[in-house]
């Protein structure tokens, strides 16, 4: 197996003398992503120009990437598209979900969610509440009451598969199962699956689902997202969001707004082709390559950063789970100066990341991570807490953007 | 004059033998922004990886990228954010704008507006019928009757300055005047008039305004869109679309939506940074060039256009206002084989393009065109009309993008 990732490793364009344990929050650039914007730049947007739209491909972009990320998380063909950001691709889905239910008014979902899916869904039971004469609730419990608390009221669970910052995983073949008992839609945010674990969407049966691009599917940052409906919700739901991407016939350019008979609803404005471009030469690195190996990689990775983390320190006590079945591709550690141990670590080239209020987060990335690299920042870790090269004050203070 | 221009088309990687009259829909790469981009994959991306949300000043490019923005339209620094597509832009001001009038519903355009501007205010209505007791109305008129038609039933008027066909101005200050008169807001879109025409947006006094990236500001295709909020409206909207860009405190991953206090409450996602990037550079190219400049100059070589045109041919029929204070930077002509034409035209070196039912447009953009352009593209016009080189059959076959 480890043959499949020296080749992988090799498509990376990664700098020397880091070990980027932080592909759970930007993955690095393939040298392919390189060589396709400066073929986007020097032969197809200087020399082609509008016929770009045509010549290069860049108008079925969204719908080219889709089927590639389809591929990676058990999507069909035509069932998913790459456009606007993880965010807005979540206000989509939930308006969308939220019609497909529209006698019922509980959006629930878990502390644990990533915020801006909570924000999402505070901004939309907030404009809707204007006008409803019943009003429409966010209802938020611990993750581990979720499955519990889907009942008939629920209009759409909305859950991410993976923590953010423990990587602990939600039993989503549970939350389906009941929410379809219940009647209730499921929205599921693969931001931290998409690229790391095996993902079965028309298996988990859930209704819809949202991912970005720039994480484990390297696509840059601020890669463009991307959307999946459920073949059956397909032709009932209407955007809400309605641009003339997402026409039927964008170029006859209609007074009036007729969606498109495919995933092409779900796009609404001109996406960003670079961004596009970008994350689709990115995603050739899986061929060949399976989410099986990568994920059972992970895990032997994984366990041996846990394993070795153990064995020389007790300074940091393990946020993720023990059992790697229920823990993402990434490791996460509490420690009350973590914020500060984060900054000493990048200043040894051990690049992870801190999230508030206590957690450093380790990403576990096999397509460009091996033995060699776990073991050699597990060496720097160990030193840093040892010498407590992290109690220095310029590594103390936040930055506006950490 | 010219002197500013002829150093202003050095800074463009223009096509041998191409005669651009297209930049209106898509403008042509800026030698800077190739070298932007070249900069972000080999030293900032590849390098820094996550680092670079801090140290390439990805964070804040939406704000840096907006300010040089807000200088080409007369938008005061930090009134002017640049994310998303200009759909998206639009849904936002839409949502705020009409939450600024609560008691009205009513939001007024017009025929000419952009079809996909029409679909989103579509999208709006449909979903704010499904729960408002007294329903909201898309009202659209025909253009000269957009200022008459404003009374005190409209919430919103929403209009584009430069008709996207045929080149004409709305009479924005009038339509301002009666609506302020009658308490309606303002949304310009300003897709067809940022980058070619002197706007000044506190002078004019809307409320809001939005426009693209990849048109007269050459940011590449799919460039990210811009949007603007009149000052005394920041503190009082709430965004619709609550993403974690927007917080007041985004990495402090709260679970309740609290806004911005700046012009950073209308973003929601994480941007495309290739796009930013590639917008950022593409603007430097206004440094020392005044929108007055430009738009005399786009001036004089559209009067050369017409008259060199109308010298030659009497087969085309002019589509534009013959007063060039009435005409954005474009000159459109009524063909009936517009298809054809164009696609003819295209054969022989000169790009312009066609929007149905029969216009045929060029973009008349002075940073890289000059007389001798002008001049050019007119003979070989008027060459394919008097050989009836449109008239073959693989010229008629309209694509699927077109």
């Amino acid at each position: 197996m480890s043959k499949i990732f020296e080749k992988t490793k090799q498509a990376f364009d990664l700098p020397v003398g880091m070990i980027y344990l932080d592909g759970n929050s930007l993955g690095p650039m393939c040298h392919a992503s390189r060589a396709r914007l400066v073929d986007e730049m020097d032969n197809q947007w200087s020399k082609k120009l509008i016929g770009g739209w045509n010549e290069s491909g860049w108008y079925h972009l969204s719908q080219t990437v889709g089927d590639k990320i389809a591929a990676l998380i058990g999507a069909p063909v035509g069932s998913v598209t790459a456009v606007d950001s993880t965010s807005i691709n979540l206000y989509k889905a939930l308006h969308a979900a939220l019609s497909l239910n529209s006698e019922r008014r509980v959006i629930l979902s878990d502390k644990s969610n990533f915020p801006t899916d909570l924000y999402v869904a505070q901004g939309i039971v907030e404009q809707l509440n204007k006008h409803a004469v019943q009003p429409f609730i966010l209802k938020i419990v611990e993750a581990q009451e979720i499955v519990q608390a889907i009942d008939e009221s629920v209009a759409v669970v909305m859950v991410t598969q993976v923590d953010y910052a423990t990587g602990r995983i939600l039993p989503i073949a549970d939350i389906v199962k009941k929410a379809l008992g219940y009647g209730a839609k499921t929205i599921l945010d693969l931001c931290h699956s998409a690229g790391a674990l095996e993902v079965d969407l028309v298996g988990l049966n859930v209704d819809f689902a949202i991912g970005c691009g720039y994480k484990y599917f390297n696509g840059g940052p601020g890669a463009p997202a991307f959307i999946y409906v459920k073949a059956e919700h397909l032709a009932k739901i209407e955007p809400v969001l309605n641009g003339w991407m997402g026409h039927a016939s964008p170029f006859d350019f209609e007074l009036k707004y007729r969606s498109a008979n495919s995933i092409n609803k779900m796009r609404v404005g001109t996406p960003s082709i670079l961004g596009l471009a970008s994350l689709d030469a990115a995603l050739d690195v899986w061929q060949g390559v399976s989410l099986k190996q990568v994920r059972n990689r992970s895990i032997e990775l994984s366990e041996l950063f846990i394993q070795e983390m153990t064995k020389h320190t007790d300074e940091l006590s393990l946020a993720s789970p023990v059992d790697p079945q229920l823990r993402g591709s990434q490791v996460s550690f509490c420690f009350d100066q973590g914020y500060a141990l984060v900054q000493a670590l990048i200043a040894q080239g051990v690049v992870g990341d801190f999230r508030m209020p206590n957690i450093v987060r380790f990403g576990i990335t096999p397509l460009y991570l091996d033995e060699t690299d776990i073991v050699k920042a597990c060496e720097k870790i160990v030193l840093v807490l040892e010498k407590r090269l992290w109690d220095q004050p310029q590594f103390k203070v936040r930055s506006a953007v950490t």
